[in-house]
């Protein structure tokens, strides 16, 4: 169960309104690695954990919190927002100031919103479930949680190279922080998870019924070698448990693939000389 | 440019026909960690690279083998479906085992592909490019890559946990071996450029303009301690600068946010006492 | 069956072009209030509707009338497209009010319509049934059409403030009256209904089977009791069936969840000491 | 900002695991008017809220609140799903009752979701935040919001009567009773402000502006005089502003539209008789 | 304008109610190419129609006649869920003839919709705007009208096949022999217009600005050579104005990219050897 | 399996940068009729292809071909976003060309990709494969991909208007000369298959189980006679079996709907005096 205390968890308060940066700002709230994404990623994976109460209450607590990102945000476009200048098309269309910012506002910021923050991202797509995972294996589920901790942190911090206003510019140094610390989290509990069940996900399949001879091999499929001189072509496998291998020249492996026609009552178009083939 | 051979890269023929394993089979093609996410992820990410030739290289590498793992799979699942009892309803309902397959199978399997593979999911929602991120920052692109290589391996790993086809499995034992390899690719490259550039993403940003006071504190903002035992709540932060600190009481540093009414010709709601207040 | 006459419902006829305008006004067309969402939502109302035949008379009556709607919205906006001024891109950058209208215009208006209104709202998102419900409850969704033509309206007033074109203002001073209309339409419809049968939704399911301890509470999650002065907090029901009661502090009533770890065949992550009480 | 506390706002314990009606209960999860949507729904309204305190208060109770149904629901799917037989397809399938459960589960309940509940509906469509609306008009939004209790409340009777489990209706019966409580709580504000402003939104706009000879005209575009019996088709309307009128054979007041040729760097098709009429 | 009448184009009944079929004649009322696509599409293009007044008169014919078959559809599916038996999941599991009904309905049919059709597909995906186009340019549209025509009958055939419910196969009987008419009618308006303009849209593009070089070769990007023997590789082109190439190694003609590094508040990742060479 | 090679198909090099127009140039990439789009359909359908190793290999011919393209508009994109002025909004709305720029920009093009290509259209909207099909029937899929070809050339041409770029206007004359290419090839490659099985779609469906009485009258259901003129309303049909037919008032020919009463555990809205009819 949740509360919510009225202060926010830190300042959202822009010196200007300033609509068209509040078009931008959507992003890290609605976006694919948004803070709304991150809140529903942790909390999901925290309920559904089966794993260890530390991994679960981890989680309930940097989603909770993440509840609270969201409001930042939400509350900082609001002010944004602050008496957009929506009217007298024409007049504005005719001073470069007023319609630059005409032409780069978000349209539903005023005929739907009516000057508040959606849940959508930058260009105005609405936040989707499918930008989060929760899959019941952790180790695989914190990966997830690093990646969008990197590249909210990577939009955050290209968002406060966009705008000189004070305020915005101390609310992301909030956001960029706990960013970093968020990338840090995950990446102790990966840590932690790989000492524990090795590197590659999931550790508990049987290797055996894997197709070991090509998993340690990089295969080059496009032209040119400057691939080869990574890390990942040759020396000890990250897991430690074979040696890369650079395979230059990949070779296909398998058959020539032939389907059979279809059955007629699926209409599909038969081979000219199949018709007589044809089982059914 | 691109060319292609008719050789699959490994084989994909499965021993019967099965209509439900085929719905399933989806969603590693076309579900949010399928082949074509992969494809896409890796492809965009490589025409975009703006870094060093070896990691454009080997972007394309990966990817355009990926569009070999696309076509095992579509291969595949158009075989699972050859002969699908799509006729006579009625009869099927009162067999169970045919029933259990009407009632399994994907009908767009029938009525839109004709017994072909969509790009599609499991559930038949179609592939989207919001599963997709090209940042232009490779260290947070490979961890979205690592995600994806252990959400796909799972995935594949559970799928190989439902069928004892063994012609799938021989399949999905390459593709397992192969998602083995990319895992340890992606580490392998994550190492590289950790070590060149530090762990926190983006490593290029100002630390000073973050609020470090809250860089490496782990709020607690759920009820509970069981969090404080992780690796990520005490003990040098992983990027070696800070220290990880554990707040067991996390309190609000924020304003009470009180938003200005609306301009009037927003026709917003309102306060009761406020229409005096308003600036227009 | 349905039929056309060439005559619009009422006129459609800008004074001018204006292709920024043109963008906005999609959202009323193919938004998520917008005319397409009312008579497809009213139109599968009546075509489903199992109630008295004067209600589905009336829901196919509505429907067909906001079919005219979307077409006098589209005619518009094929002629506030009239003659966009896409070519010359470098040149237009320069001059600030082309500029502008380049900065502000739907691309797809001019690459994929060819000066023609698009079935999407004002930021170019398709129109999707989503947006619709037709649940079979009729004062279930008399409440969503009575929503769906205030945030109608409410938009249409909103852009009608965002042009000073007379004949744009004339077509929408008749859809708002319309709006007008219709709201009293549903107020009117609910009424009849809410005293058939209640208020509360629906109101054939056994009162007896709900938890009615709580069925009246109004539960304070939030800090701050400003929200106790409402109507909502004390007095009787709306459905006259009970007493609104304050809950300042309310508690958690269910238990601590504890999930079971998954079956091996799963592959996630198992608790660290948890293995060996797995069932399996 | 937020804090969560690890009890369950109600008990969410199912008598036994039941992965079929998992796949059900999903869509008062994260279906269109699932908890998630009106947990977005009211915390979004209560950010935005440029109204008087008590609103924006009420509206972060009720979100808050939200949160917990959300996670209320969240542990009962995973739970379902508790051992859910998901490997030896073949021989499934020959057993019906089995074999129904493999037809009738959500696919990405195993394979995606490794047994956790998803922040889907119940056909596996990702929930959306286009089902949310925050206008910034109270008297519109709390429409919206009577709205999406009554719809979750017929959805989570619909769902009460497809089970027998008691643990399951227990959570429900505690669910169904929070929508009375929600449905009355709208009612209640709407009643407020509808006394405050009147019945059409928005209240503000000026009368004059809309065409008020068809303000409150019933038009039946729908052959049949069913619909003439209803409440709105005579007497006064709701609004007390006006008197209802049956438009028996409604007629087209508008222009018969013409549009222009096409500019030619749209390269439409042109008139056949019309190149030289064109203006270029 | 539009108007509705009570009867429908053509009978709607069928012989009993069969849930699982009714989710699968979902694919051609909201599928990609169901009634309501060719519906919106064709009305559309009416209506942004700037050629010829007959192309215009007869896009609006079709497309009216279209609503009355969403209508059908929609009616029909709504009987054949008239009694659906969705109460008592766990007696249903056990009888397989009701377990295959139970796994094979949709649920929102029973959850969302109380047994009415829903603007949806057979997997239910909403229909969505993106699977239509009005481009302005006739020709094409018509293509993809004739698209549209001929996947919708094959749909419908295929739909056939999968009933022996006589009510339905004669409702369907009539839909089929619509879409021969509408097929047909596609052909000889692209036959009008083609004779009108030529067969490559757009025709009015200045040929001098293509590369004419490429203009008739086919290339052969994937190894074997049986696609030498169609009408596609040699003789004279369709247009009439060039004659089809085969070739048979196709080589790159264009550059080898090299993007510049990224400029420095973009924080992406720059070449090991490359930050000296950055412009900024 | 496919192979890759450093040079493009042909050059993609932009004389300057130009955001505004890198915009609007995702449309061909990952519109609904972008490159993505057309690779993806060539693919599938040659990878599910039952018929004639012809059209297998063609369709792997062109989808492979079609790779390059998507590839050649990633790199193009990317350098039309070289140095894109995204810092200092303030001062960038006072110069008016920069106003325009920053006004016209997709502001994910900066905050997501870091100046890379999207897979997404020029809203930003992401590509979806439901923008796909492949159904089996190649006369069927053929027409789709003629409709694909016909408005890609069309877009392309439009685009080719918008700029006077050398280098994009280079690239875009091979782009345009290969869909006049492909508009030839499917045209070449549909007459081969309509002279084997006829012009209607599917040819092997027994025309005895259509409404042949139908199956060649076009119908006004619009007023005005204008469409009586074209060639579908009259002369012998385009596949030779029939005469087209004119009706101008057509009639209906179906049953008034009457729906059944839901049953009670539904909680639909019964009608007033249909209680005691319902059976159950």
């Amino acid at each position: 169960m949740f509360f919510h205390v009225k202060e926010l968890q830190y300042n959202a308060k822009p010196d200007r309104s300033d609509p068209v940066y509040a078009k931008k700002l959507q992003e890290i709230l609605g976006g694919q690695f948004g803070e709304i994404s991150v809140m529903m990623q942790y909390l999901f994976q925290g309920w559904n954990c089966r794993a260890d109460q530390k991994y679960r209450d981890m989680l309930l607590d940097i989603g909770t919190e993440e509840i609270a990102h969201v409001e930042m945000l939400a509350t900082m476009i609001a002010q944004l927002l602050d008496k957009a200048p929506i009217e007298e098309q024409e007049q504005m269309a005719k001073d470069p100031v007023i319609g630059a910012v005409m032409g780069g506002m978000n349209p539903q910021h005023a005929i739907v919103g009516g000057l508040g923050a959606k849940p959508d991202d930058s260009v105005g797509y609405p936040w989707t479930a499918r930008y989060t995972i929760a899959s019941g294996n952790l180790l695989a589920d914190f990966r997830a949680n690093l990646n969008a901790e990197s590249q909210g942190r990577l939009q955050a911090v290209r968002l406060y190279e966009m705008t000189d206003d004070k305020g915005v510019r101390d609310m992301l140094s909030f956001l960029i922080a706990r960013d970093t610390m968020h990338q840090n989290q995950w990446l102790a509990a990966i840590q932690e998870l790989e000492e524990r069940e090795g590197v590659v996900v999931p550790s508990t399949f049987n290797r055996e019924y894997e197709k070991q001879e090509v998993s340690y091999s990089f295969m080059d499929c496009s032209k040119g070698t400057e691939s080869q001189s990574g890390r990942w072509a040759s020396g000890t496998s990250m897991d430690g448990k074979g040696n890369f291998e650079y395979v230059g020249e990949p070779e296909a492996m398998g058959q020539k693939p032939v389907l059979k026609p279809a059955p007629p009552y699926v209409h599909g178009t038969m081979p000219a000389d199949g018709a007589s083939l044809l089982e059914h």
